[in-house]
């Protein structure tokens, strides 16, 4: 296997995007703060989140009980991990004292053994009794990855010591030795923490632990069936009943799967962690299969905006080619999940596909999830609402059709928070003497190569405008390096310049390879296609047959209500007409919204009956549509990406 | 108010129609003995009923405990219903014993002061304490049903006599009085029971308690909420808690309910109820209120097909337009209660509109509910299915795409049973000299006349042929009297002719008036217009957009996989071509099958992607539609009933 790919350290990575800055500046100024007072139970009307409660409690500091879900600290871990990389980017004292704060309230929590989880420790439970549903591995995942975080960030030990210690606890209960549980957990997550607590300390046992977590899942008989909730029917969470082993990834040993199934997060989650460890162990086998499964979902499982996950019920993965658009869940971890795991396959292959669903899921569902105000998330990423159906259709009970303030199982506005925070984990990735760039999102980066530091600068309006120029400032000391540009696949046409001329460039596996001698200030002019493109879907997906989805560049564009009228469904499209681009004074500077040729059915002329032979009326029209991210920002209202389009 | 039009005694109607036979002799020679199998427990592999067994142990026969649903007394109660339909139209003398030894059970079961359930007798919880859910009332009312059936059938008074004493029971706890239950059933049924047995008897109480349960739903405050299940969340149901209030039709008082809420079967339960009490009250408010719900369904939110309830959970109506075809619910139960409701309605006011939507769903969803063979049952009626992704996609899990042997809760079959065993009630009514004729089965009736009896004979193959036979052969006592007869909407021309000569006729609310002197083998000849046509939906159903279905007289057509290939959504038909009459050898004779005109996506011309650019390749070809009541009858595959259209 080639060397992987690492990513960036964070605090050489400074973004100043037009597009970006909007939702990262979020994450400091609104998001953090905002979730810091939802954790303490000081946000008035919010539903109480008992999170910080929890933890004094389990110290010591308060007397009281266990509220919220059993995997509330993860809450905590995941606002560290993201002040992490906030403090990693730009110092913050008081965000760092916060921080601090929570970590000594954390250690604190620990048991003498190295265990920590608020939920086992207040009601006194036996620990690991239910892997299943009790998540306390899946909160030591996060609480790890919380941890090298805040290490790599600060350069301080405290957390990353506690949680070795943890690792040591979890690594003397769990393994394939006599005398040790011979289980995993229900959801994955500490898999792939462990694999970077390895990395963070060089300290190979973890990464074993990570590999047995792997491996024993999905053995038989299947551990879960063993533990009392199975046993009993009495699971903390009632509806487990109903899920079968395929919710949890573990229905036939794990070297036997090949399609995703089950728990959408769960899946790419877990197939994160096997990337990691077929690159660690140099496991070509679990490679090839990390690539069919990842194969399984975007050729054949995954909308068009880079959501996962077609039904509510189990949050699930379905069957091939089975994507209704209304009755989705496409949540806003999952795609995060995909994005993490896709990203492990690009640094491992450096193959752009991997590279190309990242960019599909940052720039639409990830997004999506927030609003421009900061303070309102969708967990659910539905691809077409009418809201006053899915207020009445119980089937759709679980779409909201505005965003929510916060919600009681709080996992995806910090999850997207993270993921900001972390961005540029996924525009650059370097080995020794090789930069690769991945996004085009306007920033400044120093990226030391064996060498020495290239400091680089993007500008670009991208996707707006396909025009992205990267200026190479190297140290006087390196020697020939290569810079790599992502050509996306939906770019038809390229042209890369060095200093004006055109570059010499090898094209391999999607992206292009500039390897020379670097000088200071040369300046690559890159220019890709982010025309407007209408995309139609593979007609196997029956409810996309006749329709057509406007593109340009990784946006998927949707239309609403706001600025096309009730009744979205009745528009058909004329692409054969092409889009024209426009902007909305109501949408942040720089956007390109489009307009659209076609018809509409006038409502005014159709009967009142429900059923009759009348043929329907159509009126010529133009319609607007915005980059889905963007929708309901301007009001609740009919939203609609799969458009009709007239038949050709 | 004018006088309401009559059932006619079964015993009166001996239906022998070529298309109706086979579905009405799978009542007596395979549902009824096969369901007596059922609930004794004595058909292998089949799911324990512990029907007949509850009732010999709540008499003392046998020792044991309760088992099954709440309910699970109305299976033997519907069982008693369709036996005594079929024993009023032909002896059976197997079938009586089999009947009365049934009803010694259920009279040995009742208590001293005339309650029965065997659930609560058995287990000993307290009466009438759950109204919500206890179904002891809803129980209640199918027996009594079936007592009123049995009497009619037989002229044997024990299960009559036993239900009046229950009714007194009954009537004797609830009620407006002090000390008295202000209460009402979680289930409607009871209520519409009541006024049959107020007819039965001519005791007016049982038609007074029957208006208190219907005019008490909805007062304020509920009276569920007092219930100590509502108040503990201790459900019997678990999905209660979940559940509106409006999903008992108790969300508002019931003269404020305007629109059709809840769960489809109480709802039209209860509607039925709400007719037959405008009648009897002379209740013109209430009659117009019914009317109003009733255009709601039928304008708004019911299925081409005849059957209601847009979604799974809860069973239920949802909003206004709201018709998804692939997760709708659509019971079999529903429909039958829709056409009970809308018979109710037509008997009170003659109008057309309602009997065609009797008509809608007995040739459509009723019939669409049992197979062939009368062993196999859907429950849940879909438009469209796609069998490898409803196995997969829990929102689809209520659906099932091939007919089950039979189901935990059974209400289904036993429910379809009794329709087709008193099927004639839909045929005709009357009044003192007037014969309406609304379903044109061949058969042959004596109808009694306030002066004397008539003859009718009819002729046809409706609907595969339009025209329609109608001997007359009255008694020669008779004065005028009037022939009337259903001109369905949907024939846009019609003839009718006496004798070979053209009728006088009077045309009133969608019906054709003959009043004259009738003689002996008068003949009429009604020519009726069921050619193919093409029915479009009212495009605020947003799904139905852009595609037509296919009818001819009530019928309504669906392609089936094993005709059309996979992928029947990427068939459109080319409507302007019209439909081509066909058969098939392998439905039962006389049926007409269609063949369209269309053109359908080559999958073997298009790309792997999920995603791309490409236009989709077509390719012209004729498509087969069969008539959707007979879907899966032919193996397991696609159906659908709303198909894509040709743009025009």
């Amino acid at each position: 296997m080639e060397t992987k790919l690492n990513s960036i350290d964070l605090k050489n990575i400074q973004i100043d995007d037009a597009f970006w800055n909007t939702y990262i500046n979020l994450v400091d100024e609104v998001i953090l703060p905002f979730q810091w007072d939802l954790m303490n139970d000081m946000v008035e009307g919010a539903e109480k989140s008992h999170c910080i409660q929890n933890f004094k409690i389990a110290c010591g500091l308060e007397k009281g009980y266990h509220q919220g879900m059993v995997f509330q600290d993860t809450d905590l871990a995941k606002w560290l991990e993201a002040a992490a990389y906030s403090l990693a980017k730009k110092k913050n004292p008081k965000l760092e004292e916060l921080a601090d704060y929570a970590i000594d309230l954390i250690v604190s929590s620990q048991c003498e053994d190295g265990y920590i989880n608020t939920y086992y420790t207040i009601t006194g439970k036996p620990r690991w009794s239910n892997l299943l549903e009790g998540h306390e591995l899946y909160t030591a995942g996060h609480m790890i990855e919380a941890a090298v975080a805040y290490y790599k960030a600060t350069g301080k030990t405290k957390f990353l010591n506690a949680m070795r210690r943890f690792a040591d606890c979890i690594y003397k209960t769990f393994g394939k030795e006599d005398g040790k549980i011979h289980g995993y957990p229900g959801h994955p997550e500490v898999e792939l923490a462990l694999v970077k607590l390895y990395h963070a300390t060089g300290e190979k046992k973890y990464l074993e632990l990570a590999r047995y977590f792997v491996e024993e899942r999905g053995s038989l008989p299947c551990y879960f069936l063993g533990e009392e909730s199975v046993k009993t029917g009495n699971f903390i969470f009632p509806e487990f009943k109903y899920f079968g082993l395929d919710y949890t990834q573990c229905h036939v040993p794990i070297r036997e799967q090949k399609t995703a199934e089950g728990h959408a997060v769960r899946a790419v989650y877990l197939y994160s962690a096997m990337a990691d460890l077929a690159y660690e162990y140099n496991d070509e086998e679990l490679l090839k299969q990390c690539d069919e499964l990842w194969e399984n979902i975007t050729e054949k499982r995954m909308y068009i905006t880079g959501s996962i996950g077609s039904a509510a019920h189990g949050e699930r993965f379905t069957a091939d080619y089975d994507l209704p658009n209304n009755t989705n869940y496409s949540e806003s971890c999952a795609t995060i999940g995909l994005a993490m795991f896709s990203n492990r396959m690009f640094q491992i292959t450096k193959d752009r596909k991997y590279a190309d669903v990242v960019e599909l899921a940052l720039y639409n569902t990830l997004l999506a999830g927030v609003a421009l105000d900061g303070r309102h998330f969708f967990y659910v990423n539905p691809l077409e609402t009418v809201p006053e159906i899915a207020a009445k259709n119980p089937t759709m009970r679980h779409i909201k059709t505005a965003r929510q303030p916060w919600f009681g199982v709080a996992c995806c506005p910090p999850n997207i928070a993270r993921t900001l925070a972390s961005l540029g984990n996924y525009i650059y990735a370097a080995d020794k003497n090789c930069i690769f760039i991945n996004l085009f999102i306007a920033n400044e980066a120093k990226i030391p190569l064996e060498s020495g530091i290239v400091k680089l600068k993007i500008c670009s309006q991208y996707p707006s405008n396909g025009s992205v120029k990267i200026s190479v400032s190297p140290q006087s000391s390196l020697r020939d390096f290569s810079i790599v540009v992502r050509i996306p696949e939906f770019s038809k046409k390229f042209s890369v310049k060095i200093n004006g001329n055109p570059a010499e460039c090898s094209l391999e596996k999607g992206y292009a390879y500039m390897k020379r001698k670097w000088k200071e200030n040369d300046e690559i002019e890159l220019v890709l296609d982010t025309s407007f493109r209408f995309v139609r879907c593979n007609p196997k997906v029956r409810g996309n047959i006749g329709k057509v989805c406007l593109m340009k560049g990784p946006w998927v564009y949707c239309m609403e209500e706001i600025d096309n009228g009730k009744y979205l469904s009745s528009i058909r499209i004329d692409a054969s007409k092409g889009a024209k681009e426009t902007i909305d004074p109501s949408l942040p500077k720089g956007i390109a919204c489009a307009v659209l040729q076609g018809e509409k059915i006038d409502y005014s002329l159709v009967c009142e009956k429900l059923y009759s032979e009348d043929k329907l009326p159509y009126k010529t029209g133009e319609f607007k549509a915005i980059p889905y991210c963007l929708w309901n920002n301007r009001g609740e209202g009919e939203m609609l990406v799969w458009i009709s389009e007239k038949q050709y």
